[in-house]
């Protein structure tokens, strides 16, 4: 008898009790707003169990780019990612108002958030849609960025962000993900980088030097086998070295 | 510090190792065409690793739904079922024939499968797709229905399916997953479903009547985190049943 | 010399000077929030404009299909028709905020429409989620249906709705699309069943009997190729009652 | 009385009998295939007629970004540009041999015709492609790029393209649709433009110069109100060029 499989189904939607058990471990999420990922009862359902778990809500906007998760590069005016910002903001703000919570921040995501960061137009464009939704959002921008800048001078709170498992340059920017060694694999070398950042605002670049990385927020991976896990042993890292 | 997650992206684009070992437990699988799931970059992939492991290929197409997953019931006419069977296992031979092998089978999927599995007039649009794609189709379709019928009077190959982990009620059909006892939850239950199958064509009903099912294909779930596991413990069971 | 021509575009992003010569002729339209049509540059663009002319703004929601224009019937659960009227008014609302305009009114858009117009649980979803979203928006029904009795029981203010192009039962219903004869086709035949409408509250039914139709609101079509003659045409004869 | 209107729409299915008739006037078309535009019914429904009117039927493969009717760079690999080249062949080559046709070529659309016309990398993805679906299928290439060299070598049979209705710089390339003039508007310097092409192989740059353009094909466009009108006048043209 033939024994058959679906198989190439990697896009399935999938709603794993993970989402909500990871809550206990973050002070903020970054809900995708349908772009990239997530759709409206995702969206509703990650705003209630935020709302409960009372962790901070913010919006992570990204490309129409279902298939490529948000993170190819693609060719937008500066007028289309104000637009884009607008649509998704708004979108999670209406969970937001129904449920009664508030809108803490703004983190673009992906290639929208690594195109930008950097580009004076495109961080202008999501500086400015940001500030016409409502002044009082923060902007979690990647450290060091120009649109860290960009959003002060404005004169919206910014959130200056590292990440637990990425791979730096001397220079501050991020390794790319096109390149081998962009994140951080290991469990170990990921609590020793994310105990830099934490003790010494420092981290270990790929040419072997130590730089500064002064952040406001560290990100953590949501998705993946062992996100669970990683935010758990961090958490615990955190209380730790606040004890001492 | 704040520490922050993105969440509510439970679409996101993975490509796990599983799909690839999973190829070692099964005979033929049914590889999703883009419109419920999967993507030109999975399609293909998928296609090279069938080949190199020797498994059947099957063609599934489903409804143009990747948010619900091609589960919702959607309104298409006949013509739309036929235009839609045809371009999806049109994109599927194209990798085959690039790959120097066969399409063997077409198994539609989740609401196509089950909004046509016993409507006459979208049975037969499905049917005369795949004998006009290629005579020589297999059709995979629920054990029983109409369709399997269609098929057979129009001259296709069929094999009639049943499911490793789907409850069943006493006429034959399947528990819809609307119930909340649609699916067989434990390792137990399942390997004792599977070897009624495997070893007497019969299944226990949840109205607690022993049923025939007879059928020429199993179906076993690619996804969810036990996929693999369940696919070794089948494979395992055959090869017992098959030595005594 | 060969000459090619790309077809089968019918998709097509055009964008055309009529929707904004349309707003000389009506007193309020419905923008299309991205699900069925429509995308974040078209909607500000719109919104912009409706300010700009005085006309009152509604939000447009509909299924996720926009290959179908959001016509075909889905299977949606109440739960999730309730989320996806916040997404799409709730991205609405956030062009609307930034060019500082209000939102009128919401009208559900094609299958949306219709499947919940006389469908309880749908019908309650949406007017529950127009409800919770701002208690002072205005839902536009169709005339003499459930959801127009379930709105106004909410406490929500309704506009029952007529169709300047679309043929009537004699028991009030909508003749569908799927039928021949459902859409009038002639100017003539249009302005006398508009002036019915406007002068007596009546339509001639396709059972050739004279049927009541007490609307609060006239929907004419923003798209086709007359669409603007149509609109120019209502609105004189509009003018022309009112100085008689 | 209010009257509403739906209006941002703009991206509404809508068949036009423009398709069908404009097929009269050319010797090849390029149908979309589901990722920029088309879908499965206007693709079949595209096939047959051609068929019919004996025209020359060539797959167009386009960016999987129907909002911006893949008019937008992306970032893609060469292996995923392969792939989606395949997968969109694959499934116009199904519609074709249901209805016993023959697909004639490939051109690519819009964005990735233009970002593989001169990329090494990009434009060998798509020759290998092509070949390996049919080493048969002609090439429609920008006239004078990169892409077109890299398919002789491969043995592939070419057409290289110029266009009846975009403006060129002295370098043979075409001024992009960023540019104000990027388009021809008038049907008189169209008409000229086109008689330059047709009688000595010749257009007038941007740049006031005469360059030489030799091409196989003469694109002309199937959108745009005056689509039919501008196809007519075409072969009118050459009709009567050919008498002379």
């Amino acid at each position: 008898m033939d024994i058959n499989c679906d198989l190439g189904e990697s896009y399935e939607a999938f709603l794993t009790g993970r989402d909500e058990e990871i809550l206990d471990y973050v002070t903020s999420i970054n809900i995708a707003c349908g772009y990239h990922a997530g759709d409206h009862s995702i969206m509703h359902q990650t705003v209630r169990n935020a709302i409960r778990k009372n962790v901070h809500i913010g919006a992570h906007p990204g490309y129409p780019d279902r298939e490529g998760f948000g993170r190819r590069d693609m060719a937008f005016s500066p007028a289309e990612i104000y637009d884009m910002i607008v649509y998704q903001v708004g979108a999670l703000q209406a969970y937001v108002h129904i449920e009664k919570g508030t809108v803490h921040h703004i983190k673009p995501h992906g290639a929208l958030y690594n195109q930008s960061a950097n580009d004076k137009e495109k961080a202008s464009a999501i500086v400015h849609a940001v500030y016409d939704l409502h002044p009082q959002l923060i902007l979690y921008c990647l450290a060091g960025s120009q649109m860290a800048e960009i959003a002060r001078d404005k004169g919206l709170q910014v959130y200056e962000e590292v990440f637990s498992d990425r791979r730096y340059h001397s220079n501050g920017t991020l390794v790319s993900r096109q390149e081998p060694n962009a994140l951080i694999q290991t469990e170990e070398e990921m609590l020793e980088h994310v105990k830099g950042i934490l003790t010494a605002n420092e981290v270990l670049s790929i040419e072997s030097q130590k730089i500064k990385v002064a952040a406001h927020t560290l990100c953590i991976h949501g998705d993946g086998p062992h996100a669970l896990d990683f935010a758990k042993k961090i958490a615990a890292l955190r209380r730790q070295l606040h004890q001492q």
